[in-house]
């Protein structure tokens, strides 16, 4: 049995020399792209491509074969048709690869021969020291140093560096099927473990619960081999670092289709129930929640308590921030009388939580400098933990002017905060949002996660006290 | 006390002649905004801007009063000082005005003696035939002959006209705060009752229920007046029509914060849940639930069952799309025979629900005409009822071909689909989007909300055949 510290999984992340098996047809080949979007993310380790077919591709030389490259290889990214695999896996393992990501699928997904063949992989990895991660996986993507195995081309080619680490048991989650560039999510380390004929997700938790660049965790899983050894990895990463799970293949259906396409099959639901109330882990209810959650981990300090202002250009909104808020274990703040003079002399309709800023705001010659007043009292207000914050951006208030405003509070700010702004325009809403993620203040695609969020970041922050 | 069946809201919706009173300024005043507005949304009644100030606005001649018009006046529109609105009202019901809009806020929104200058217009009412929208709303937008009262700039001329009726109780569910242009929704009428002085979500049901153009509606409601009398009105439209209402102010920090911005007290929760259950609505449970719920019932006609098939670019996603089918009520179809037969003749893979279109797809020469086989296959299977498509849209997978099948697909389809289109880009997601909704395809921004609407559809469908 391998051991499952995770200290072994840095050639995935961090290899410096990889060997890359696979098509390398120019524009179309997996192990072309593979390769491409290497060296377009600004991966500076050694490359090696690998094909007999070919002599050169991207501008470097290609080998026949594994054994072909003098050098020591950390990884090795296969990309064959699954039957050559199990010769290819033994070829590095005798050669000392330290690592294989094997993307190929037809393998225990899909059952009979496929289920024989990935036995093959298994038992290689149990006589020697290679560690595998697939196979039918996209594998892994390294913000910080740009390393990828990913063979698709993603339409874009850059990512914000970040504290968030997203893992799956399906490719739909790797930066080739979303908009991690659009949406600027602050990325660490992204892992799809596929098929999982050795790396799983104790791995991987107890992998990143020790990486520096690593601060928060999410994690989708279909189903888990032993829910012991998941649930201990689980606990300890949530002592650790926030851990968000999302849980799919919860039904009967949602379990035969996940044994149809990962070769898995479903231990009772109730383990990861169980799992995730033990041992300390949010959990993810909705695909949003999966990415957006983290989002408050990796950008907020922990709260002192659970007392949240509202702050809405929306009467309407508030109202629902404040359901939500209660929904999500927060209280609302009730503000020191000093605060509350404070924001009865710029209206009274101010003195209040949830604050409606709309009334009071269409009536004064300077909005703009009421709304920054109003945000910064209730900031500094000492009853107030955390804040959520609802505006609306376009005609009525511009973009420019509320990037100001928040230059200047982030310069006072230390407590959380999430924003969820709303307009008319969908691509002025993205702009804004990433402008303010730019000055460390996370925003949300909808109002239920921003204010879910919150409630999260002070569930996992009294937590850590408790102990 | 009056007539409650909606037979007298015509004015607000299809007024002939309206008068505008408001600021005239130009490019700022809120009734230059609310007729500039009108024009660009091809209004075509005759409009009366009414200040005493001004002479001519946007090449109208401006009335000094309501009684300088001679003309009979469906809809007064007034956006004055709120000490200045009872009179203007009182004025308004002599001339014979049969409707009026009343943006102004402070009124039982700020409690005291904006209260007492509700009641004012509350006396009107009873002793007189004008019917109020309002205080403190931005009133009504109606798509199909572009009639508003909205007083504020969207930042777009061009809603697409359709079945879909959104009311609320706050502004910014109207089309000046979200993105209807972007997301393309097919819009009858909508409307926010603001304060309610008069007009209330009981009119406003019995109103679209009989109106030709909505075939489904939206409802934001955060305090009900009279249960029985909502109960009643919910009862009988969601027996001709689907009715979906997304409840805020559920807690009582949010029942709190609705009294102080609308002027309504709440009563108990529990009537809107027997509501809901009893009266056949459907519940929304978030705003993007309230959005994108109706689409499946403007876009699609009854299904014939509870049994939905499952088509996914993504292995994973279609896990996920099996555990939301089976939570909405919805049965996984189990093909016919023959159609698993000419499934496994694709590919052996295939044969299954849900469908992991993936493997298949990356091993053949011609994936887009493998694909619209499969979907075609199955969408004619007399075991499947309805369909769930999730797809990828990118780079290996262009919109140009995506949107040609459709053309070809939705000529033989007739069955209800829904679909979710993910990928790296967020424009080209709502741009695809936006070409299949025209095609009469109804999309979705999350995966979530697609499946649940297919099992809101199948739900309401069942609850007909009951009857």
């Amino acid at each position: 049995m391998k051991s499952r510290n995770g200290s072994d999984l840095w050639p995935f992340f961090e290899p410096r020399t990889v060997a890359v098996l696979g098509s390398l047809k120019d524009g179309m080949g997996h192990g072309y792209w593979a390769l491409k979007n290497m060296l377009e993310f600004g991966y500076t380790g050694k490359l090696y491509p690998v094909n007999p077919a070919y002599s050169e591709v991207l501008g470097m030389k290609a080998y026949p074969s594994v054994n072909e490259i003098a050098d020591a290889v950390d990884l090795a990214l296969v990309i064959t048709p699954p039957t050559t695999v199990p010769a290819i896996i033994k070829e590095c393992a005798e050669k000392g690869v330290k690592a294989a990501v094997i993307v190929s699928e037809n393998f225990a997904d899909a059952g009979g021969e496929g289920a024989k063949l990935q036995q093959r992989l298994v038992d290689i990895t149990i006589h020697s020291g290679i560690r595998i991660i697939g196979p039918n996986t996209v594998g892994v993507f390294n913000a910080a140093n740009g390393f990828t195995t990913i063979p698709y081309p993603f339409g874009y080619d850059k990512v914000r560096s970040g504290g968030i680490a997203y893992c799956s048991q399906t490719g739909i989650v790797l930066p080739q099927c979303q908009p991690i560039g659009d949406r600027g999510y602050p990325i660490s380390k992204m892992c799809d473990v596929g098929n999982k004929c050795d790396v799983n997700e104790v791995d991987l938790l107890n992998y990143l619960a020790a990486d520096n660049e690593t601060k928060v965790s999410a994690m989708h899983i279909e189903d888990v081999k032993n829910g012991g050894d998941f649930l201990n990895a689980a606990r300890s990463f949530a002592e650790r670092k926030p851990l968000i799970i999302f849980k799919s293949a919860r039904s009967a259906a949602g379990a035969r289709a996940s044994a149809s396409h990962t070769g898995s099959l479903m231990v009772d639901d109730v383990i990861y129930d169980n799992a995730i109330r033990q041992a300390g882990v949010i959990r993810a209810k909705t695909w949003q929640e999966f990415w957006d959650i983290p989002k408050v981990f990796a950008y907020n300090s922990p709260p002192s308590g659970n007392r949240v202002a509202i702050i809405s250009h929306s009467g309407g909104a508030g109202v629902v921030a404040a359901d939500l808020a209660v929904e999500s274990g927060l209280a609302l703040s009730r503000y020191t009388d000093a605060t509350l003079r404070k924001l009865a002399k710029l209206s009274p309709r101010l003195a209040k939580n949830p604050i409606d800023l709309g009334p009071p705001l269409s009536v004064v010659d300077d909005p703009m400098s009421m709304q920054e007043e109003v945000i910064a009292t209730v900031l500094d207000d000492t009853n107030v933990d955390c804040a959520a914050i609802i505006l609306y951006v376009g005609t009525m208030a511009p973009a420019s002017y509320i990037v100001q405003m928040f230059e200047r509070l982030v310069k006072r700010i230390s407590k959380p905060i999430t924003v969820w702004f709303y307009g008319t325009k969908l691509s002025l809403i993205e702009d804004i949002s990433r402008q303010l993620e730019g000055l460390g203040v996370p925003t949300y695609v909808d109002q239920e996660t921003a204010v879910k969020s919150l409630g999260a970041l002070v569930k996992y922050s009294e937590s850590k006290k408790d102990i």
